[in-house]
């Protein structure tokens, strides 16, 4: 069983980023389905039906999105009636459809729209309850071409409720769970060679599948693994013990599994300890204290920030020492130490997390080159110091230094 | 001539937005060239290499990215191979190049990087500045394949370094202007129905082809026109006629253009003003500091920041009054109006915005639902409070707080 996405639309080859295959793929691996291959052509018959024949020849099922609205450019119905040789027949009740969705907008139909009440003959219709284009289904034997709108208010609600019941029906399949490990500041190749005996292992467990993926999003690395087949409960046992042997090998580098971020994780951890934390950023200008912010219910554990970006402001709001800022400098682990220290003593927090780096393009020095950053991360009883090294441009750079200072005190909090 | 762009990585037929469709299209537009067709397959190589088949019978250029790293997953190297029937050389010049990339992040390069050092027999490499895989331009009689690695900050500097200049040496082609109007805060219809009389002007001067497009991100409006044709020089005229004729309709809603962001806009207003600014925020938790100091040199400009995420806080570090939140409560206008004057009298600033809302998912009231948000925005003579609703998930809602913010204070320093 082959599973494959055809989108039709110009602006998906110019300036739109293309958000229905992801949104198809997620909907289809809740059956355990997965798409195989994603093709996008423009407005241009020609293309989309040589497309739309490579498509019908290797694949069980065929999605296409687009081209079926009103306009000149919409060519989806007429392209695959020629490539199935099937004809458009009108449908009235279509019609009604469309003429009532006007309605209810207070609008007399324009002539254009008469064209989205055609279907290839012999195709189901798929109502639109959030546009006029109607979906069609189109049973080809055992394979099955499925047409879809492109705008993905109006596709999603017709996956869910007429194509996942049509092929969960004509397409039984197996079970399917994946895990996801994050893990933060390990080069990909390290974590790779790491975890290569578990990737290289026979996992062939009667018909069970099991695929490995290793996916580096700059410092994040995710390390996922697939079971799929017929017995679920075979798929979760299988897929468990997989799991456990990753955190054998990968212990605490994993700062969480699927949807947990570095900063859900800190958050987590100091719920669990019933902590406060407080933040005294400068280089990062807010994003530390952004991420944190970004999960529900931070204010139960953080109290507050500050964003000391001049010297000025490092004295006023922290209490950091004139003299520490004029021997060693803004970015400098005295100033980190006292940035931490005065942020945990004003705010009365348990925890608190400095950052002062040079995140550039200017303002790096021989010694204290764009990239160097000093840590301070203050507790009850210590405070630790901490210099890193982060590359590339500032964005990336501030985004490496808040990671970091997370992960830093992550590490602090297990 | 035709262009065809196939990207590999199981992650991209998953959960991972595929950005560089839109990124190669770009680039290859500016050169007055435009993308036919887009394939997406897995880490397959049974699929990858039928594609790529299939991709290099009809196209003039295929470029391909990912498949690159040196992880078992990254087949494009040996798939390019087999299909071209053309082995892979081992590049000693390329080790070098990879082993330094290691040696200045200070490790050791592991062995699994060797892969990365093979090239298709009679490649051009193309030297990876941001990474350890290099690219490949392979000429094919009067087609090229062109191979990039998957990450957009490797892949971008190679297309904009070799491939752009390699595809304008070998397929020349005519001009190609584009101009990006940014507007902030408007309903893309409303901009849609303001710019038809521009976009509906017959603007054929000999032979030029003009393309005008809407694109809405959430709030962000892009309008696009872009002028093509075989004189530069007419080019460039026209495009200026047409971005004058849409200034005079959308004048001060503009906020900027190309690659102008509201925090950048905000900075070149206050520098041009040479005025400071602090910044008071509650639920935006840092974002809104976290943008301002994105923008190189903001440190000209920006003063500090504080996050006062409990009530504890905006009293200490603002100076808000018990009596105010009590009576009127954190989320209300007389907060956001202390909070406001707090942060500029403390910081010494010309100007202090400050945010105080409900970014949800609790906390909504019927009177304060989640989404509602109070700014205040204190100068020299005055403060205004103003009051808005979002809408969205928390960090969408997060989002919009944080761009209505920069958007209120730009329409005040204008």
């Amino acid at each position: 069983m082959r599973f494959e996405l055809l989108c039709s639309g110009t602006e998906l080859l110019r300036d739109k980023i293309n958000s229905n295959s992801i949104l198809v793929a997620e909907r289809l691996s809740s059956l355990g389905l997965h798409l195989a291959q994603v093709t996008t052509v423009g407005d241009d018959a020609g293309d989309f039906e040589s497309a739309l024949k490579s498509c019908l020849s290797r694949s069980t099922v065929v999605l296409c999105s687009g081209g079926l609205g009103p306009t000149f450019d919409d060519i989806t119905r007429e392209c695959v009636s020629k490539v199935l040789k099937k004809p458009l027949i009108f449908s009235n009740k279509i019609l009604k459809q469309i003429e009532g969705c006007f309605a209810r907008a207070g609008r007399a139909m324009p002539r254009e729209n008469e064209r989205q009440a055609y279907v290839v003959r012999g195709a189901v219709p798929i109502l639109n309850r959030d546009g006029t284009a109607p979906g069609q289904i189109i049973a080809l034997g055992g394979k099955t071409l499925i047409l879809l709108p492109g705008p993905p208010r109006e596709l999603l609600p017709m996956m869910d409720s007429a194509v996942l019941p049509y092929l969960e029906n004509k397409y039984p399949h197996g079970a399917s769970k994946a895990s996801v490990l994050h893990i933060f500041g390990f080069p990909e190749s390290q974590i790779d060679e790491m975890i290569r005996p578990v990737v290289e292992k026979k996992w062939d467990w009667n018909g069970l599948t099991v695929t490995f993926g290793i996916l580096a999003h700059r410092s994040i690395i995710d390390v996922k693994a697939t079971v799929q087949g017929k017995s679920a409960s075979a798929v979760k046992t299988l897929s468990g013990e997989i799991r456990k042997s990753l955190y054998e090998i990968l212990g605490t580098k994993v700062y969480g599994e699927d949807e947990e971020t570095l900063e859900s994780a800190v958050g987590r951890l100091l719920k669990k300890r019933g902590e406060t934390l407080s933040l005294a950023e400068s280089c990062t200008g807010g994003l530390v204290a952004s991420k944190i912010t970004n999960v529900p219910g931070s204010s139960n554990y953080f109290q507050d920030g500050v964003v000391s970006y001049s010297n000025e402001s490092k004295m006023r709001l922290l209490g950091v020492k004139k003299k520490t800022l004029q021997k060693y400098g803004a970015v400098s682990e005295p100033t980190a130490r006292e940035m931490a220290q005065g942020a945990r003593n004003r705010a009365k927090s348990d925890w608190a997390v400095s950052v002062t780096g040079i995140a550039g393009p200017g303002g790096g020095t021989k010694d204290k080159p764009v990239g160097f950053v000093c840590y301070g991360i203050a507790s009850h009883d210590k405070t630790l110091t901490i210099i890193k090294r982060a590359f590339g441009d500032r964005l990336e750079i501030k985004e490496m230094f808040a990671l970091n200072a997370l992960e830093l005190l992550r590490r602090e909090l297990l």
